[in-house]
């Protein structure tokens, strides 16, 4: 057999996809519709994208996975000789092998506060770069990247994504959010930042499929479409467009109907807090106070491999001499059995 | 209902998957496995392709779409100054939006015949190039672009791909085969290039699974792995690394299961055979000779928007001031009723 | 000794500069000025340049040459989904390696007349992209590029550049002049586009300076400077911005003091007239009928290498199996005794 | 006049050049050479250059300016996945624009200390970028840049040369060298590295002129030629070949004549020296302990602005609320009256 029959928390990327869209690719399977999104199930898939977001005119495009999107929009929405700021944590910083630069960008990085950018730090680095007598042999900044939830699991309140907004409308830049993991942020009861409310306040976003129920997809809405014109050939030229394009549409409508993107989520919510709560009972540390599917969790170092041997978990960060932060993943099928036997497994 | 009920020969990538496929998605669904391709099936499928190509040594990657997979490689291949030389009728030419220039290299055009390009021609223009005594103020060419069939559903034969190897290895250049739609080249009579045949004279090729059965994925065999190192790290940059990569494993593991692959495009060829034959009866005149899963037929311009009432084809050029080409894809699922239907039609 | 003193008619860039901007940097070597061309010699040179342009509102920037500048300004004009339409003589599409893929974008040739674009070829391209079903998967045409005069010596028209200027408003194109021998047009007396009239019809062009009697330099114009924002940054991205700029913009104020600039090609437009006449009377064939500064002559084969051992010409082309066509440049600086040495030579 | 008269210190591109060059660019000005550096003044610079390194198989190439060697250099030494590790402080990451990442390139940036990247801080990161699990998703680092001497005007010493070299071998980086004003190192007793010693270290290294003597220009040296095949085409893409590439030629002639070039910057370290001890004789706390002729005093914030009526300096960056850090640069020209003048003016 192909497949590790360990109990895996590496990631949330581990699975196929809800049973929905599964079924719903079985029923289509034989019919045959027009190319490049521009079928009927697109068309309907962004229409409840659109009206879940409260944003009927919204432009909706469906990209293949997150690197992609990221390289595709950022470099949409800056201008040659902008860059982005994004923290010294942000997946385009860090993971994705150097994509932004390879469209011609520089990552402004900022130093994070547990996965977080801080609007006041943000300010602190346009007000020095204007303020530069030399600004003008400098990168000019064009655009804040956030992520909701952050790669920390942290959330961005809606107050915070406002003050990024006002920011935005004095120095002229574009607000883009990474919402690979969104659906994790909107079923957690800690969240305020809704789906029109990312509509009203960002200037692009993205809704994660591959990670939050989807077999792989991420929506894109531009709540303006006159922000970025032609984005069906910048999307072309990127190897972005994907040739059935249906199979995108049949996911996020599926995803859409009903609202389950709105709860598809809530099952690795409540199994995280349930998994944080036991490793406090059992006296272990937590890494960070972060509410949604990602666990950060102090281990000392000599039960790493043990562990290893039962369980499939992310090394994060070494804490100590003695200690290492690992990641425990929890996703949208996360099951009650699952837990229990993770906390089995961890003494 | 979301789908079109015409009769569609507008397209080879209208339906979804081969039901092998399909099934594989489904029984694996809630398995999880490592992400990127590191997962044991796809495993599974780079032996079986290496198998299929008799390459044990091969590296073999999982592409989502056309496209993408030419820039990448393209670019991969090329060194910084160097250019690709194609057909003017090559689809990196016409129909990626400038992908490849977007990746910072001029595509060096010459004039095809029926879509394919010719050694002789290609002799000469690099005789040219290098007789110039400017050439290094000019786009030193790096490497030869060809399709297998053409986009005119043309074939090249052995004894001309080893042409192209032998000016390859004379000027230095790369050979590279898009195989979007290699299985309709394997299943067809005419045909003499196999998998072994490529693997032995290019230096990289892929071989379509988009057109040829699969929701989407093309795979990309390099036969000599030291030909292009780090590609893992070039496709995360580029966007084109599928987290959930065992979905692109799935599809090509079932695809060479028993070799499918090499008799996948079967029902296609008959069909188009049987259309080709059936117009030619019925006194319609056929644009290009060419014998796979494309027919290009030339039709009266009175008659196209009738047809279109009952039957979605594509337009290919105007021939003349009264006559059209159009062209009808039949595809690894087109049926013998779909044919029967399309020739009621076609009166 | 280190300079050939064979007679040298290769081409227009084999000397240094005008006598004028020689003395002038000797008189200002030792002063201090800022850097970047924001010294007041250079602001001095941009006025004038406004003033021959009858524009006082546009942006001029100097860069270093011909290539660079055309690379910089193209990738400033298009959006990243566009690309450029040229002539296929252009220097662009033949002669600069590649450099404006580098940046991104397809060089989209259409073919010349006597190395000119024709408005009816342009428009018949532009008609045709846009009735394309396809034309979202093409490159989307976002400007045109002209030379003036073209690399086979001759010149647009004040109508034909009206023609363009008509396009370019009726399908969104920039459009964009070469002039990187631009002297030698406005010393032509078959010229009849002036400074002013370029400063109306176009969005930007460039003053050539190397061709035209400076040692190196080219002075953008761009009439409406919102046209393209921030392009002192974008020049320092692209390496293109003079540490001392202050050299640039002294041999420009030089070569606008007292409008030099407009007579600076005469001796050359003189010296060209005079070989044409003179060869013509000897019997010699003229390939095209161009009324610049280079002379494009067929010669015999065998005359061709004891012509090289007395005088440096450029091989231009293959006429046939017994002719080949050459090509004479003049510049600002060829003197009657240089005509006349040359022509006792031919024979 | 257009030129101030105020005493300038603001940096070390106030001025032309060394009168050696200028007397060279009158005497040759009406001879005509081949373009693009193929004249025999280019390539008596080259072999002077290559004599003065130790190096005769070094291939020697002229380029403008310093952004553009750094942009074209960086991108002939790296893949296109790979980045380049550079200090913080770094030119390419803080004042070229993005000229880096507009290349494909990421910058990874690394902690200095007074200007300088340690070995040590260099091996940690390679250590943790080898032992990630994810580094394949991670910029692989490609090369190491230092400038000599720094933007700092500390000198790295020959044995920390050498630790990067070795940190290079062992990873299978390249080292390359920003010379912008490496006069002024050659010309400080502290500095234990000379021109063969870079040849001997280095994979590329280039020799500032433009801040040295020099109207313009950086002579880039690669004393394997096989390390970077084909860099006059890549040069020609970049827009960095100069057509009269003869003034190039002409201006390293001269500065490496009699090893001018060795003992060009002796005025400038004097004279920094002499303001160094004199700031300090009245009281000033210099900022860097930097050797070479960049001098970094801390001001009191209330005699910046009476100051700068009388004398041009730059601006460095605050001290503390009080007090802010200015620049005074000194050059190959600085003349014992400009140091009296200057010291007058500094009470």
């Amino acid at each position: 057999m192909d497949m590790n029959i360990k109990l895996n928390f590496a990631s949330d990327y581990t699975k196929g996809a809800h049973p929905n869209i599964l079924q719903r690719l079985v029923d289509t399977n034989m019919l045959q519709s027009a190319g490049y999104g521009l079928d009927e199930i697109s068309e309907s898939a962004r229409n409840r994208i659109r009206k879940a977001c409260a944003c009927e005119q919204a432009a909706v495009d469906f990209f293949i996975g997150g690197t992609q999107t990221n390289a595709v929009m950022i470099d949409a929405l800056l201008q040659s000789y902008q860059g982005v700021i994004a923290a010294d944590t942000g997946h385009i910083h860090v993971h994705e092998a150097g994509a932004i630069e390879a469209g011609g960008h520089k990552v402004l990085v900022l130093p994070h506060q547990q996965g977080k950018l801080s609007p006041e730090c943000v300010v602190k680095y346009l007000e020095d770069y204007y303020n530069d007598a030399n600004h003008k042999h400098m990168v000019m900044p064009g655009m804040i990247y956030l992520s909701q939830p952050t790669e920390f699991g942290t959330l961005y309140s809606k107050a915070e994504l406002k003050a990024f907004r006002d920011i935005c409308d004095k120095y002229e830049l574009s607000l883009y959010i990474d919402g690979a993991r969104l659906a994790y942020a909107l079923s957690c009861p800690e969240n305020d930042i809704t789906l029109p409310v990312l509509a009203e306040l960002c200037d692009a976003f993205y809704i994660g499929g591959t990670k939050c129920g989807a077999l792989f997809g991420e929506a894109v809405v531009v709540p303006n479409p006159n922000k970025i014109p032609h984005l069906f050939t910048i999307m072309k030229q990127r190897g972005a467009l994907l040739a059935k394009g249906r199979l995108l549409g049949i996911q996020f409508d599926e995803l859409f109907k009903d609202d389950l993107y709105l709860r598809i989520g809530e099952p690795a919510i409540k199994a995280a807090e349930c998994i944080r709560h036991a490793l406090r009972q059992k006296g272990y540390q937590l890494y960070f106070d972060s509410p949604t599917n990602q666990v950060f969790c102090i281990m000392k170092n000599d039960v790493l491999e043990p562990l290893s041997e039962k369980i499939e978990y992310s090394f994060w960060e070494k804490f100590d001499e003695d200690h290492t932060v690992i990641r425990l993943a929890t996703d949208w099928g996360t099951s009650e059995a699952d837990i229990r036997a993770l906390l089995d497994v961890v003494g």
